[in-house]
């Protein structure tokens, strides 16, 4: 894909990503038809499925060549990332949009021949959008953002949520404890992309959470390291695109001193 | 104080919390000139400094009769709530304030003869003022939001940051764990006048924290009770709204639910 091209599709999908926006931001004055999903949690609205019909329209019409992941399953059976593909999730953080009307957000996250090639998290209340063609730097809005720095974990703030640090089935919780201890705080918002967007401009120095698909971070990894940040699976190795995950987002120097802390550190529960 | 008179203080707080939040706004253009006090978390800027000088002078002037009390200890020693007494927390939300340039709140409550009158918690840079007249109902802007309704745990959503789930000096963590594991989630935002002013408005339906001073929870703690929720200690008991108190305010019906699960449910950590 040439420069011409991936602009072209940049603005493009960015002019998409404010529609989707506007469309939801007018349903706030209707009633939410809310259906559930085997897991209470995880709440499905109209507005979800309407969104992720609403790009592939859009994609399917414009860019007939190019593929869909979706969360709400409208899209393709996407099997690797040859050729053009775009990640979707119409809206991250359903439990915030149910219960608050706010802090959630639409991400999508699109890749050439398996490279991030450009990115969009858009809180839409908020009116904050995220974004980056790869090499060109990370902006939220119309402002361009500073690469990230680096940062030690005793002055960082730590996206990780509650879960993850009582007992659960992905990952024994006394390791993360430390982190509890000797960070400058923790934080949690309920939404993967916000959360990771929020990495990626600074306003989180890491975020960690142990069960992710596709859709909820694909355009956060696409973000993150366009801002100079590092993210990985929880272990430290490479995140495999198309799979469910742990992700482990961080700045330089605070990625491996986490992962340090947390894998060779002695776990302590200060019983 | 006739209701002239308290409308009359009402409109002129009003009007000084918004002019306060200017002052901050414009700040951000500056560079900050951060201090820190004994705890590392605990940073204090010019510009908490600023804001709390800019309270007590406008105060001191209009109304030289009545009492400060603010978390930067400009104000007055007040030993009671006899006559009109302010509290006034003028950044809460320090850490986010310079992690994030927001995230953070204003936080003013007003109390005469023992009763709170009147309220306000503005985030500022979403630009979305909380705030109430006793009696009058709880406003969002200029949107008057409807009174709290019941919630069980299983459909609510909790703010609860993971300090206090985890091992510490305030609480038997594993008293806590329950509500993790029944609840629909947590959240932590980390800034308490925001979270209690996101119990007020239905955001959260509950928020929990094991210390707070009466300038962090002083608005919250009049906005709640006039949206129909209900504010107390972590063990249930009447607040004392001039000391360091624990803070746990619920929607009605999950307050008790929650005061059950934790000091009759049997603690449960998994292992």
């Amino acid at each position: 894909m040439d420069n011409t091209k991936l602009e072209d599709l940049y603005q493009t999908a960015k002019n998409w990503v404010y529609e989707a926006g506007e469309v939801i931001k007018r349903s706030f004055s209707n009633e939410l038809n809310i259906t559930y999903k085997s897991h209470y949690a995880d709440l499905v609205t109209d507005m979800d499925k309407a969104i992720e019909k609403f790009f592939i329209d859009k994609i399917k019409k414009e860019y007939p060549d190019h593929e869909i992941l979706g969360e709400e399953g409208y899209g393709d059976e996407v099997k690797d990332l040859d050729g053009t593909v775009w990640i979707i999730d119409p809206i991250d953080g359903t439990t915030n949009f149910v219960h608050q009307q706010n802090n959630f957000a639409i991400s999508v996250g699109i890749f050439h021949n398996g490279e991030g090639k450009a990115a969009f998290i858009y809180d839409v209340v908020r009116n904050e959008l995220f974004h980056c063609i790869k090499g060109n730097g990370l902006y939220l809005n119309e402002e361009k953002l500073p690469l990230l720095s680096e940062v030690t974990l005793d002055k960082a703030v730590i996206g990780l949520n509650a879960t993850w640090i009582t007992p659960n089935r992905k990952i024994d919780h006394h390791l993360l404890l430390p982190l509890v201890r000797k960070s400058r705080g923790t934080r949690s918002y309920g939404t993967a992309a916000i959360e990771l967007a929020y990495v990626a401009c600074g306003r989180l120095d890491a975020y960690m959470t142990m069960r992710l698909s596709p859709w909820d971070f694909a355009a956060g990894y696409i973000l993150i390291q366009e801002a100079g940040g590092i993210i990985s699976t929880m272990d430290g190795s490479k995140v495999k695109v198309l799979s469910k995950t742990s992700i482990f987002a961080a700045k330089p120097g605070l990625h491996q001193e986490i992962l340090d802390t947390i894998h060779t550190g002695t776990p302590q529960d200060g019983e």
